[in-house]
């Protein structure tokens, strides 16, 4: 009989699912509203929702198979717990909340939806795990053993895989590497430090870069015409396509800082490849070819010219689905 | 019957071995020579002066057993090959050489050993490496998943564990933590590149930054009457206990940038325990207070006071025999 796992999709706004089989075909998928149940006391409805839901996706397809398991990437999800815990934009308290101790917010996900599935094995991790283990199953790492993905959207997320296995670490958060501090006071970071990567390299950080050399440069650019708040990374992008010297100055300086962080951290885990997935990545050899260049002008001499880099092979519309789904197939290898 | 297995530390200098138990025990010991073989040509001679004498060694103890392997720490030890790549201090070529093709300095140690023992599992790592894994096997990793070596001697090694396993990498050559950079245009390293962690923090590293500081400082202090040539890590530790102010600031410099450097890596491996090992961490307080202190003020917020900084538990003058035999141990299990 044919088997097909569940790959769950949490964001903020939506939470977007699909039956995939072990080769990344997808049969059926749906999707509901995460943001119709913005706090705390709305989880237990969040869940209801999402398991009738995921039951009806399941019912919808017209053949027999073994449903094998649910996996889930989430926003601060522990793979060992099975916990999502105190995710800065899921199910937060409300102003009105007497009790905000944040216990409250640590949410039992796993064990909430395998209880409502006959026990059916269910699995979380974080969205840039889950993208790391989509790679290894269905994408461009099949068969290697030691790679790192590098997920870049507003912020910067990373997967590890060392000797075939995912790095979660002992607490089950390991793979932070957005957070690497890379520019002693630095810019500040969502996380309330300073410096860290993903300020520097992400969707957000190219653009922070982008308004910074307009300052510190004197040359004409599109860029200027367009606020802050309206500024998005797709039209730094396209203007650096257009020659526009500061975009295109955007991208290479954003390289720079990429290339210099895994340089570093090569040394660590000495991978065969670092695939670059989301976003940022889109734009081509605007940040391949800097990545790669200060990548290995900053590399200790026993790992120069040994590591790829290389695009993810799961990109698309659904590779945050695929990838949930390959938490379920990795696990029964 | 009792198995045994044989542990070799290969130094510059001299080549210690001996006879290891699963527990750590030390059965007999013995020693050879490595600066009597210093090139290229030598090493058949090295070969066979090492396997006579550890044949020797093994015929010395008055039991029966069983000879489980050969584990080896060596410099640019290759854990996957079994070589040794052209290591600093070993093996050089002569000033009259013709042939220098890198090539020529791969030596085939696990199976030029091996051959002379029979097919006995020979294998070799680096020095980190081994004594990663005998902290593992011995020492007070005993039991854990996910932990961070650092050895502290003229330079600065590392071993990660995670998911119970030695990260070696793609190439073998994984936990060069020594060569993260972390000062851009800082410190020359022997490496080639400027900055890296091992010019600050190692025996050598803090002998630089007392003499940074002497210029730096007005303070009085015993330093100042000593040559850089002749200044090493114990005269500075001796005189911080004395309070001398020069060299307590050295020290916690010292742990400011390894405690920086460790709340980076953190954000990767995510390990329960860091252990320090070797010359510098017998300071004691003089280094893991200021490494603990900056490691967690740096810490990204979901790791805070989670990581224990922790002591070696198999230091003493066989802890690099035993860390080498422990990968015998390792393999097994």
């Amino acid at each position: 009989m044919k088997k097909l796992a569940i790959g769950v999709d949490i964001g903020g706004i939506n939470t977007a699912f699909g039956l995939v089989d072990e080769n990344g075909d997808l049969y059926a998928e749906s999707v509901i509203s995460t943001k119709k149940y913005p706090y705390v006391d709305d989880y237990p409805a969040y869940v209801e929702d999402l398991c009738d839901s995921m039951k009806a996706l399941s019912q919808s397809v017209s053949f027999d198979y073994e449903l094998m398991g649910i996996g889930i990437g989430a926003p601060n999800a522990n793979y060992h717990k099975g916990t999502i815990e105190t995710p800065a934009n899921l199910w937060r308290f409300k102003e009105t909340d007497a009790d905000r101790t944040p216990e409250r917010r640590i949410f039992h996900l796993a064990e909430d939806i395998a209880r409502r599935f006959d026990g059916t094995k269910v699995l979380v991790t974080n969205d840039a795990n889950a993208a790391t283990i989509g790679e290894m199953i269905y994408g461009n790492a099949k068969g290697m053993k030691d790679f790192i993905m590098i997920t870049l959207g507003t912020g910067l997320g990373s997967g590890f895989v060392s000797n075939g296995e995912m790095i979660y670490g002992h607490d089950g958060f390991a793979g932070e590497f957005g957070h690497v501090i890379v520019e002693r006071n630095g810019r500040e970071c969502g996380c309330g430090r300073r410096g860290c990567l993903e300020t520097y390299v992400s969707a957000t950080g190219i653009k922070r870069t982008a308004f910074e050399l307009m300052a510190k440069m004197n040359a004409p650019s599109k860029l200027r015409d367009i606020a802050f708040s309206d500024l998005d990374a797709s039209m730094i992008s396209a203007a650096a396509e257009q020659g526009d010297a500061i975009a295109k100055e955007a991208f290479r300086f954003t390289g720079e800082m990429l290339g210099r962080a895994l340089a570093d951290v090569v040394t660590v885990t000495s991978p065969e490849a670092i695939f670059l997935f989301g976003g940022l990545s889109k734009a081509g050899k605007l940040i391949f070819e800097p990545t790669q260049w200060y990548m290995e002008e900053n590399m200790l001499f026993v790992f120069k010219n040994k590591v790829k880099l290389l695009p993810s092979g799961i990109q698309g519309k659904n590779a945050a689905i695929l990838g949930a789904s390959a938490l379920i197939w990795q696990d029964t290898k």
